[in-house]
C-alpha cells in the first residue's frame, strides 16, 4: 500500500480504491452511450470536463484513506462534508502523546512549546490516574496532539479538497497533506492528475474556510 | 460480473466494489483504535452499528452498478439524492424503442397500451426524420421507456434505498429492483446483509416518495 | 409572493426566504469575528468569496420555490442533489391533462404532436375507468406532462444551478425556468445577484447533465 | 431574539428561522396535492412522516443559529455534515480567553486544570508578542476552548443531531446543547417537536461519533 509520511509524525496512507481514469471516462460516456475511444480522445475528454466543470463522472472513482495528523489540521479538514469519516474518539482511547512541532520556532520557543505541551500531557495522565473520565480530561490536551481517522472519498470531492488546499493562502500544515494526497492521485489517475492540474488546480486562491 | 435481469428489459449489472464487510469493521473499530477480534465479534459489532443507527462505517464500503429501469422507476430512484448518477441522455442519443410492459393488463389493455407507446414511438422518428431536435421530439415519449445510467452509491445509503423501496407500500416495479440489489448485497458483504435483514429493515414502512 | 410564468403552463413561485445578502455577509464575517462595514466593503467581500470559489457563507441564505415544469425539465432538475424536493405523485394523484408545447414545431408537427399526447391522455383516463392503478396507467403519459413540485435550496446551491443551466449549452426550456430564478434573486439579493452575474457567471459553459 | 445559556460561557441563540410546521404539512401534503386540513389531521400527518421515516418534507423549515461552545464540543458538532458552518478562525483572530470548566473536578484538580489552561494562554500570547503566526500559536491552546460558529440546518437534519446527541450515551458536554436546541424546536415548532419527542427520539441510543 501506499504510504506518505507528511510533518514530524503524520502520514497518508492509501487504503482501498475503486475505479481509476478508466471509471471516469465510462460514465461520462455513458450520457452519448459512447464508450473509451483511445488514449488520447479519452485524455480530450478529461480536459473538456474538468474544464467545463461537469463534476460527476469524478464521482465514480474512489478512495479510502487512512490519515494521521494534527488536531487543528483536522480542525480544517473536517470542513469538507462530501466524504466520509471515522476517528479515533478520545472518549473511548488514551490519547498518545504525540504531538506536532512547527519548523519555524526559535530554539528558546521550541523549549517553551515543548514543555508547555508535555505539562498538558502530565496533567491528562494525573487525571486520568485520578478517576477522571477520559471524555473530560482531554480537555487540557493541545491542538498540537495528532489524531487518525480513515477518510472515503470521491475524487470529484477530492480534486475540490486539493483546490482549496494546495492554494498558496491555505496554512502550510494541510498544504503538505494536500500535497500528498496529490502525488498519489498521480500515482493512481495519472490522466486524471495531469488534466486537473493543467486546467483546474488555481494556484492564485486562497483558502479561509479555517477552524481555530 | 454479476448481473440481475429485472422486469422485461431491465438490468442490475454490478461494476465495481470497494470495501465489504471488511471495511465496515475497520471503520468502526478505528474509534477505539482497535482491529478484527473475529467473525463472532464483528458480527455483534454490525449488529450493534445497525440497531444503533451509528451509518457512518458503512459508507467506507461502495458499490458501482449499471442499471437499466423505466423512465418512471428512474423517477423515484433519482430522490435519492447520496449516490452519483451518469444517464443516457435524449438530447444526444435516439432514444432506444424498449418499454416497460405491466403484468397486469387485460388482454386487450395490453393490445391499447402497445398501440399508444408504438404511435409515440413512430411519431418521435418522424420528428426526428423532419429535422426536430432529439431533445424537442423526446416530449412525446412515454414514461415506460427504459433508460440506462451509472450508480455509485455507499452502502449505508444503499440501505436506506432498501429499507425504503423494499416497503410493501413501495411500487412493485422498483420492489423487484431492490430486492436484485439486496441479492447482490448478500453475495458481496454477507455479514451486512444479514445483520440489515434482522436487525434494520422493517418490512411495515410504506414508500411515499415518489414522482409522476 | 412574487411569481413568473413560464413556458406554456409553467411557474415559478417564491414561497419562503431566509437570509438574503446581510445573512451571507454576516456569516462571512465571522471568520474574523468581525461585522458588516457598510455596502462598499460588504460588496467587496462578495466579490472576494465569489471569485475564490468560497461559498460556504451562501448557505445561510435558502429559498422555497413552488416549480411547474414539464416532466423533461424535472428530469434535469432533480439531478441537483444539494437541495430538497416534495412532488405531485402520480402514485396518489391522477394526472391534470397539461402538456408542453414548443414554439418550433411546423403547423402538421403541431398537430402530430397534440394528437399523439392527447391519445396518450385517452388512454390513461380508459385505463383509470377500467380499473388499472394510477402508478401503472401513468406509463403511457409523455414527458411533455407538467409536474409541480417545492424547492428548497441554499443560495450557494442556487448558484450553481444557474451558473450550469444558464449556460448556452443548457436546454432552452431549462435556461427559461433559470433565467426567472435569477429575476428572483435579482429582486431579493441585489447585491448577491449582481456579484454573481459579474463574476461567476461564464455564459460559455455548456451543460450536459441530462436525463432522457 | 432566543437564546439560551449553555454550560459556563456558551450559548445557543437563534438567528433566523424559515418555514415552520405548515412548511412541514404544506410540503408533505403535496405529494397528494391537498392542502392543510385543520390541526388534528396535520397533527396526524407528522406523526406518519415520523413513524415512517418520510423525512423530507421537514428539510422546508430551515434554523440559522449562532452557537457558542468548548472546541471538543465543537469537533463533534462538525461531525453532522447536512447542516451550514461558518466559524472564527484562530488564523485571523486572537483566540479570546474564555474556556470550559467541568463540574466534576475536586477542588485541587480544578486548581490544577485552571493552572495548565492559563499556563497554555500565557504561552500563546508570548508566542504571538514574539512574532510567530496565529495559526502556529494555537497548536498550544486546550480543547477547553470557547469556538463561534453560524450554523444553518434543516429540520430533518436537526431531528437527526437531537435524536444523536440526546441519547444517554451522547457526552454530557453536548447533551445539555442539544437540550436548549430541543427547547427552541418546542418553541418555534410545536407541533413538530411534540410529534418527534413521541414518536422518534428514541433514549435508547448511544452515540459514539465522536473525536478527540
Amino acid at each position: 500500500m501506499k504510504e506518505k509520511r507528511v510533518l514530524n509524525h503524520g502520514r497518508i496512507r492509501l487504503v482501498e480504491q475503486m475505479g481509476g481514469d478508466g471509471a471516469v471516462v465510462r460514465a461520462a460516456r455513458r450520457c452519448w452511450r459512447s464508450v473509451s475511444k483511445g488514449d488520447a480522445s479519452d485524455h480530450r475528454l478529461l480536459v473538456h470536463l474538468l474544464k467545463h466543470n461537469h463534476g460527476t463522472p469524478f464521482e465514480h472513482a474512489v478512495f479510502t484513506f487512512d490519515i494521521k495528523c494534527p488536531l487543528f489540521v483536522a480542525r480544517q479538514w473536517f470542513r469538507h462534508r462530501v466524504a466520509s469519516y471515522n476517528e479515533v474518539s478520545l472518549r473511548y482511547c488514551v490519547a498518545e502523546k504525540e504531538y506536532y512541532v512547527p519548523d519555524d520556532l526559535e530554539p528558546e520557543g521550541r523549549i517553551t512549546y515543548d514543555r508547555t505541551i508535555r505539562q498538558a500531557f502530565e496533567v491528562y495522565d494525573r487525571f486520568l490516574a485520578e478517576g477522571v473520565r477520559k471524555e473530560i480530561a482531554r480537555a487540557v490536551l493541545p491542538l498540537a496532539l495528532y489524531t487518525e481517522f480513515y477518510w472515503t472519498i470521491n475524487v470529484r470531492s477530492l480534486m475540490n479538497f486539493l483546490h482549496l488546499r494546495l492554494a498558496p493562502g491555505a496554512q502550510h500544515e494541510i498544504r503538505v497533506y494536500a500535497q500528498a494526497l496529490l502525488e498519489i492521485l498521480e500515482e493512481t489517475m495519472p490522466v486524471t492528475a495531469k488534466c486537473f492540474q493543467e486546467n483546474a488546480l488555481n494556484p492564485q486562491v486562497p483558502s479561509r474556510e479555517d477552524g481555530p
